[in-house]
């Protein structure tokens, strides 16, 4: 018999549950208490019908491994790869769990998220939190690594120029992402409170009324999440210049690729990213965080803390259980 | 006062015109009498609207220069760049001519094609053709280069397994080129006679109606010119892998990218290739391009060949002033 547990729970409706199911833990899994949770765009998503989710939401955490096989974890304070793979095909042979194709993720795809007093992940999707890192910073690092996976994927140099578009907090996270590594990085959003809180750094701010120049980036990143985002970072991509793809929901509808065959642009899909470097760029680098969190609420309180997220020009919420 | 010529001429409406003016040439120009041109799908898009073309059409051509400013060119069988470029520019100056902002276009974008007797471009986009390739061979120096232009933008390793979809002229280039350095590569296309006209060296080639397995091909090369092609393309293709996008015709409609970004699939434009590489295969390989050859005309039958290249199952119509 599973323990009842309180958890945001999506079934159609978003409502809070007192008497969920806690999670089981298989051999190789472990069973964590949440410390903190983020409240993401995708989450938001969800409850709109993407991916056809239900269950518990959440996929942004960090907490405390309370039972594990294993009890080198228990007591551990730890962050966890949301893919949850099967460890024996081609692509977890090869480090890239998050493309099995059996995989399931964290409170988006047939897995109870974080939004809970406990979840559930393998321990091999486990990292271990430094001492000195609390827990509302250790939180960002599912949404610092999405943002560090574009360095994995593109070659960015320190001359390149790159443009973000879209002030969200991927935009904000990409943008200081790419900072650490190009001088010229400007991010474009539409509300000057956002841009604001992301000045960090070298980071350039412009607001989207500002016209940037055609064909003037060696790297945009579309972060819009809205439809027309890729038309503009085609148009604002030099010919050869690679256009990375981070936000699902501007990749729909109606859209010319007409421009990239002729310009020869590349577009890149880019997704997760390993924990162990949004991890390190959490640790190494004084990122601002704080700034993105705009409320904080307890988990009693979670329906409410889901609305607050959805209003314009909010950034982080989290719930601390 | 320039002479007048024959030219097909697309202004609204397609007609052969008898009296177009020859084209005049400036210094480092050349003008060059058609000896065979070939009809494109380009050119039939062209005559529906696209890029707001008006003028004489034809991309593709080998001819023998006939006057210029440098007399050695004089005499000599050549093919020529479309992508008549400044010279000057940041693009010139890395030999990347094909994208220069002020370039002007060949049959495609102000500047007059070659389905005339006569066409001019500057001499530094010429070719001279080796005496022993046929005029008939070296036509398809254009959409030759197209197709190794993958070959420059992509790492194809020997193993890779790659899809072409699309059995039109350039599908069957691209997978042609693709044979050249891959083992495993498969044209999957509607035409049985077109699939059956493309069999040469290693390639395999399958009917659209028999379905490829999902997640499958390292590299996919969307070659369609249909709208679906796009989304077909993405499901083939492994996470990780490359889509290379060869038809603006494709690009356009509605579409949906979030499978690229969740899949982190990267999309590569890709449009002109280098004439060297395009000749040296054509030169080099035993490319079986006469079966790609469906008619031959007079230009004086342009209107008519025109008509016969929109044709279902048609692949290659040359005008041979």
């Amino acid at each position: 018999m599973m323990n009842p547990m309180k958890a945001l729970v999506f079934d159609g409706k978003l409502h809070l549950e007192r008497s969920y199911p806690e999670p089981g833990i298989r051999p190789g899994w472990a069973k964590i208490r949440i410390n903190s949770a983020g409240i993401c765009r995708t989450d938001l998503e969800l409850t709109k019908g993407y991916m056809g989710f239900k269950g518990a939401l959440g996929h942004e955490f960090a907490g405390t491994v309370e039972d594990c096989g294993d009890k080198e974890w228990v007591g551990r304070r730890v962050v966890g790869e949301i893919n949850a793979a099967c460890r024996e095909c081609e692509w977890c042979a090869v480090d890239m769990g998050r493309h099995c194709p059996d995989r399931t993720v964290l409170g988006i795809m047939n897995h109870d998220g974080c939004m809970a007093e406990y979840c559930a992940l393998p321990t091999a999707n486990l990292c271990t939190v430094p001492d000195n890192l609390p827990d509302d910073r250790a939180v960002f690092t599912e949404p610092v690594s999405a943002a560090c996976e574009i360095l994995e994927q593109v070659d960015v140099g320190k001359k390149d120029r790159c443009i973000v578009l879209g002030d969200g907090k991927l935009g904000i996270l990409c943008a200081w992402a790419l900072c650490t590594v190009s001088n010229d990085v400007t991010l474009v959003g539409r509300h000057e409170s956002k841009l604001e809180r992301a000045r960090w750094g070298g980071l350039n701010t412009s607001p989207s009324s500002e016209k940037q120049p055609d064909a003037s980036a060696d790297i945009v990143v579309e972060a819009t999440g809205s439809e027309n985002g890729l038309a503009q970072a085609l148009r604002l991509c030099r010919p050869r210049g690679v256009v990375v793809l981070k936000s699902t929901v501007a990749a729909g509808g109606e859209l010319n690729l007409a421009p990239a065959v002729i310009n020869e642009i590349t577009l890149v899909g880019s997704r997760c990213g390993r924990f162990k470097d949004g991890l390190e760029m959490i640790t190494k680098r004084d990122l601002p965080l704080n700034r993105l969190i705009d409320a904080r609420y307890p988990l009693d309180e979670a329906e409410a803390a889901f609305e607050h997220a959805g209003r314009r020009g909010v950034l982080k919420i989290l719930l601390e259980p």
